[in-house]
């Protein structure tokens, strides 16, 4: 269940899907629009090789390591049907991304999902799980929170199969798994365009990892996975890293800033990595909160889980949208 | 295996994967120029309502029995991930689109090849299969001949279970089984935009179906399948349709043009109502022509099976494209 998307017409302020609330770079919209010409015709190349070269090139790991995929959700479902047969047991910590559960569900694995503690630690029962498959959102939504590399390295070495680092919103933290790849056969990382380089509307994630485990999700995806302007704005977005590094220092800024505010208004805020934080108020039923806000088009996501129920999931918007959100929470709270 | 997509740079004359030889309308490059701004920043519609709404009444279907998709092929592996379980018979008749094999093995299904007779007839033993799932592609790639309605619908009544009428090519034709889908609820009617309407680059794909059915499908699919542009270029494409006609118009025009020039070079060439048609030279093997066209930049498809050695499959290009290409055939045949 994805967060909601308003209908067009309705403004709204958008707090709920940590969509990146800046624009992408303007060579992504040059790029787009030297794109779309009449080669939209023909079928786009289904290996991506010129996305996947520039790929190389930003993040220093082989073009063979790398698969380009319609967003990382694609690619979770592809590592999911390579990986496992019915039956086989998939872990990954929990409260995280919902999708792990439901994807394992819809391919007839058995998910193991073990609770994080209260600090958002890695549980040490995900690496004794001896499951095919082990899931590492990193850093994790809801809770923004960081699993140090170190302990990413173990954790790979520790589980029986596949390790799969899901770094959708790696970009807004300190360090990433991706030095791993070389050395550890059984990682995937996996990016997306969606968050940091402001593209969710164009479905591009990349798997990166060993060629021999690429090629079972190779096995299993759709030729043509991913249309040509897709490709086009991907590769366009990696050719200006300096517009996407100063989004990222202006989110982290007003990260910082809500998240003190937050605390001041009585939340408890877990230190958070992501372009999100997660706002709590031990004990307290959030629901009502949630709907209040929405009522005054604020938007931010709140899951209906025992766990959860006390905490509200706030994407970092803009200075002004964040301004937005606090009134109404004094007003609220 | 896709067909073979030249790199970036070289010239051919491309009649290897069906792609339409003629422009998208000009309103969907238009639609592209408009949507391609700072709103990609945000997550697509996950529902494509509006595509939905403007296919139901372009179609006369209900929006809710209308699914749209990554590409029809990402509809042809959700159809499989909702209906089958491991083990499953998965009947359609060959030699048809390779994808259908390919996914059912991908799911752990078991495909029943039910060999089609020399005039590719519909084989009675594909209803006699028994199987839980049946692909009829209408018309049938490499063959580019119809089954004609009525036997469709006698074979969606015959079968055990669910029948995909895989109509890719059906714009080309002259009947199509969306009819059936209000009468039928076992029948899914697959189309693409990747054909009539020229945008292969886009991957867009429309299931039609029973809102049962379809919501079996929506379980299994990812969130948010198909990108913004995607959609909003299909949308613009239902909006032009007399664009997508006068093209229809001109390949048929090429399309029985280059089927007289072919059967006057000796080959044997089924009626084709796709933009495509099969050249056969029975008991010739053609791989040596296939590579010789090649050499001259003159790309067709050629499948290395028995039962199609003896045969190109050729796109209807432009008038120029036939043009060459049967002067080549001239000089080498």
């Amino acid at each position: 269940m994805p967060g909601e998307q308003p209908g067009p017409g309705r403004r709204v302020i958008k707090l709920n899907t940590n969509e990146n609330p800046y624009p992408p770079s303007p060579r992504v919209l040059e790029a787009l629009a030297r794109a779309a010409d009449e080669t939209i015709r023909l079928y786009p190349d289904p290996e991506a090789r010129a996305l996947r070269a520039r790929v190389s090139e930003v993040y220093g790991v082989p073009a063979d390591h790398i698969l380009a995929g319609n967003g990382s959700d694609e690619l979770i479902a592809l590592v999911l049907r390579a990986t496992i047969d019915p039956g086989d047991r998939v872990a990954f910590p929990v409260p995280t991304y919902s999708l792990y559960e439901t994807a394992v569900a819809a391919q007839g694995g058995q998910a193991v999902c073990v609770p994080f503690p209260e600090d958002f630690g890695l549980p040490p029962r995900v690496a004794a799980a001896r499951a095919r498959l082990t899931f590492l959102c990193n850093p994790n939504s809801p809770s923004g929170t960081v699993v140090p590399l170190g302990e990413v390295e173990a954790l790979a070495r520790a589980v029986a199969g596949v390790l799969v680092v899901d770094e959708a919103y790696v970009d807004f933290a300190r360090e990433t798994a991706l030095p791993l790849i070389g050395w550890l056969p059984n990682v995937i990382v996996l990016r997306t365009f969606s968050k940091s380089f402001s593209l969710a509307g164009l479905r591009v994630g990349l798997a990166f990892g060993h060629p021999d485990l690429l090629a079972g999700l190779r096995t299993v995806k759709d030729s043509y996975n991913l249309g040509c302007l897709a490709q086009a704005a991907a590769h366009a977005a990696l050719g200006d890293l300096p517009w996407m590094k100063a989004n990222l220092a202006r989110i982290k800024t007003t990260r910082a800033r809500l998240t003190r505010e937050l605390e001041g208004l009585g939340f408890r805020v877990p230190f958070s990595e992501a372009n999100f934080v997660l706002a709590r108020r031990p004990g307290t039923d959030l629901t009502p909160l949630a709907r209040a806000l929405g009522e005054r088009d604020i938007l931010v996501r709140h899951f209906p889980t025992p766990r959860l129920r006390d905490a509200l999931r706030i994407t970092v918007g803009t200075d002004a949208e964040i301004d937005a959100l606090l009134t109404s929470l004094r007003e609220l709270v």
